[in-house]
C-alpha cells in the first residue's frame, strides 16, 4: 500500500534524540543522551497527597470537561511567577495551559507558518522546536551565536533580506543544546530589532529557574511594548515533565489564536493535572524544592565539567553552562561526534552528536551531554569511558 | 498590531458548542448542549485509589518522560477490548496512545491533508472534527444519510468525480450530532467502496460502548483488509473526559506518521495518567461500570424522548438513538433553531443549533440536545420550558 500522504509529512522526521534514547534503555548504558529531570526527587508522595486532596475536595470537575484555556487559579500563579522574571502587566486571560511547552511549540508552526516561510533561530537550535515547525513547511535561517546570543548584524542582516520571516525563535537561558545565556544587552537589542523589523520573538524557556550561578536575567518578553513576544514555560523541569504541563504567556490577539488552536488539538490540557499541580503549589514550597534541585544538578554538572576536563583532549572546547541541563562541547574539526557515538556505545556510554541540532547542515563535530539525570559516580564512569571512546578515533 | 498569521487560520472559527458552553454556565440554565456524562457518576474514590497505588509501585516512572506510543501495558488493553468490536490480528504496536480522541482528529488532518484536498463526512457530522480538519484548509463534501448511514451511490458519485478526496471520515455508533448508526451492510458496502477508489478511512467511535437497545455492530475497521482504516477511540466517555485519554489505532505505514506528529505536538500522553487509568482497568471492573452507565442513560434518553413527544408539535421529527449522548430534532423548515436558542435561552434552557454540524450550509431547522448530563427532573423541567419556546415562535 502506499497512501497519499500530506506535502508536509516529508519534512517530518523522527527525532534523534528519541532514537537515540531507545537504544539506550539497557540499564547497563550510561546515558547522557535526554535531557531528563531526576526521577529521584520527583515529588511522589507529595502527588499522593494533593491528588487526594484534589479529589476529594473538587472531583467532579477534576474529572470533567473543562475550559479550553486552562484552570483559573493555576494560571493566576503561573502570572505570579512570571513577575519574577519581570513579565508585568498580565492577567491569566493571557495565558494558556498546555501540554508541556512542546505543545506550544507546535501551535507556534500552526498559527504563524506558511509553507516556505523562515524561521529565524538560534544555531545550534532545539531539535524538538525545529522539527515541530518543519510540520508547517518552513525554512530555517539559522543564525551564530557567541557567547552573549544571536549575533545581532547576523540577525538584521537575515531580516532586512527577507520578507517571509514569521517569527524569531531562541531559548535565551542555558540554551538547549549549548547551554548558553543571552546577556542583558542582547535582550534588549533583540526585542528593538523585532520592533524594527515587525517580527515575532518566540521566548523558549524551559530551564529558567535552574540557574546555578550568575545574575537572572530578565526574560525578553519583559521588554516586549508591543505584545509580539511570546513565551513559553513549563513545569516539566521543575516539578515533573511526565505530566506535561505547561504555558503559553502571549498578548491577547496572539492568545486568542492559540486558543482556537487548543480547541481543535486537543480540547484543553488533563483537569486533574492542572488541579494536582496547582494543589501542589497550594500545599508544598515549589521554590524550596527547586533550591533542592539546584543544589543536585550544580554538583552533578561541576562532576561532569571537571572529569571532562580531566578525561578529554584539551582542544575538545567545553562550554560551561550557568543553568539548565546540558554540557555542549565542540571537538576538533576532524572528529565526527556521530561515530564517536558508535564507538562510545560499545562501551555502553550514549550523548547526542550535535548536528541534528543545525538545521541547515554543520556541527558534526559537537556533542550535547545531559548531567541532571545521572548519579554522580554514574557521571565519572560514564566520562571516563567517552574519553576512552575519543582516544580510540583519534 | 496587525500580526501576519499563517493562511490556515482564516478558516479555524472558535467551537459553536464551547460559546454556548461559555454562556450556559449560569446554574439556572438547564443545558442539553455539551455531550458531558454524567458528572456524579465519576470513579472518584477508585482514582485516588488507583493513583496512590501507581506512586506507590512506579512513581519515577509515572511522573518522568516516556515513549511517544504510549505505556505498553495499557496499549495491551485496548488491543484486547478492540477485538470485542471484531478488529482482530493487531498488537500493541497499531495503537498510538492521544490526548483524547480529539487529538487523533487534529492529527488526521495533519497527516493526510493538503491545502484544497477534499474530506468526505456525513452529513450532518461533529464539529469539532470539522474544526480540526479546516485548520489545514481542506474542503468538505458532506454526504446525505439515510437511517443505515451514508447513501451510497452519492459517496459513489463523489468518490468519482474528484481525484483530491483524502480520506471519508465517518462516526458510524450513535453519530454526534444526529444519534444515527450505520447498519451492518453499509459498513461493509464503505470498506469495499475505499478499496476500489483508494480511499482512507477514519473512524471515529467514542460511543460504541454506550448502547441502550439493538445489536451491537462490528466496527468498521474489522472488515479491512487493506490498512485504510483509522479508528479513533477513547475512554473519555467511559471513564473520565478531563484525565484526556484516547487512542488511535492503525497499520503500520499510517500509525508511522501518527507517531511522528505525536512527538513534534507534545511528545507524549502524560505518564501518570496513562497508568492511572491502566491500573483502574486491573483493579476495577470497568465494563461493570459502562453496564451502569447504560442503565443511567437509558433512562434519561427514555425520559428526554417521552417528554420531547409530549410538548413538540408533532411536526418536529425527533431521531431516537439506540445508544451514544444525543437527541437529533429536526423542525420544520421555517423554524430557525439559532432563533429558537434564544428564545429558549431567555427561559433558561439551552442545546445546540444543528447549523454548524454542516459544512456547507443547511440545516438551520435542527438542533442537538444531550441527556447524559441531566437529572431525569431537570430534563422534563428543561423540555417544557423548550415546549414554550418552541409555542412562541411559531
Amino acid at each position: 500500500m502506499a497512501f497519499k500522504f500530506a506535502n508536509r509529512m516529508d519534512g517530518v522526521k523522527a527525532s534523534t534524540i528519541r532514537e537515540v534514547l531507545k537504544l539506550t534503555e539497557r540499564p547497563e548504558v550510561i546515558s547522557f543522551g535526554g535531557g531528563m529531570p531526576a526521577a529521584e526527587f520527583f515529588p511522589i508522595e507529595e502527588m499522593k497527597e494533593v491528588t487526594s486532596k484534589v479529589l476529594d475536595e473538587d472531583g467532579q470537575l477534576a474529572l470533567q470537561y473543562g475550559s479550553t484555556d486552562g484552570y483559573l487559579p493555576l494560571r493566576e500563579k503561573v502570572v505570579k511567577r512570571l513577575g519574577r522574571v519581570g513579565i508585568k502587566g498580565i492577567t491569566a486571560d493571557n495565558i494558556l495551559l498546555t501540554s508541556g511547552s512542546q505543545q506550544g511549540l507546535d501551535f507556534c508552526g500552526k498559527i504563524f507558518v506558511n509553507p516556505g516561510d523562515l524561521v529565524v533561530c538560534e544555531s545550534p537550535s532545539y531539535l524538538g522546536a525545529l522539527n515541530a515547525f518543519k510540520a508547517y513547511e518552513c525554512q530555517f535561517a539559522d543564525i551564530p551565536m557567541d557567547d552573549q546570543g544571536i549575533i545581532m548584524t547576523e540577525l538584521e542582516e537575515t531580516l532586512r533580506n527577507n520578507a517571509k520571516v514569521k517569527f524569531i525563535y531562541v531559548i535565551p537561558d542555558f540554551q538547549n543544546p549549548s547551554g548558553r545565556t543571552w546577556s542583558l544587552e542582547r535582550r534588549k537589542q533583540l526585542v528593538e530589532m523585532a520592533n524594527r523589523y515587525d517580527a515575532v520573538i518566540i521566548e523558549d524557556s524551559p530551564y529558567y529557574e535552574l540557574r546555578y550561578e550568575g545574575e537572572p536575567q530578565p526574560a525578553i518578553k519583559s521588554f516586549d511594548t508591543q505584545n509580539r513576544v511570546v513565551y513559553l514555560g513549563t513545569f516539566s523541569k521543575t516539578l515533573a515533565p511526565g505530566m506535561r504541563l505547561g504555558w503559553i504567556c502571549a498578548g491577547e490577539e496572539i492568545l486568542g489564536k492559540f486558543n482556537l488552536v487548543k480547541q481543535g488539538a486537543d480540547l484543553q490540557v488533563n483537569s486533574l493535572t492542572q488541579r494536582q499541580v496547582n494543589k501542589y503549589m497550594e500545599m508544598y514550597d515549589l521554590d524550596a524544592r527547586i533550591e533542592y534541585l539546584i543544589g543536585v544538578y550544580r554538583k552533578r554538572r561541576a562532576v561532569m565539567i571537571e572529569q571532562m576536563e580531566k578525561c578529554l583532549p584539551k582542544e575538545v572546547k567545553i562550554s560551561v553552562p550557568q543553568g539548565g541541563l546540558f554540557v555542549w562541547l565542540e571537538f576538533p574539526e576532524h572528529i565526527n561526534t556521530t561515530e564517536l557515538m558508535k564507538k562510545a556505545l560499545e562501551k555502553n556510554v550514549a550523548f547526542i552528536p550535535g548536528d541534528p541540532f543545525y538545521p541547515n547542515g554543520g556541527g558534526q563535530n559537537s556533542a550535547r551531554f545531559s548531567f541532571s539525570a545521572i548519579p554522580e559516580e554514574r557521571i565519572i564512569e560514564g566520562i571516563t569511558r567517552l574519553g576512552q571512546a575519543v582516544k580510540e578515533i583519534l
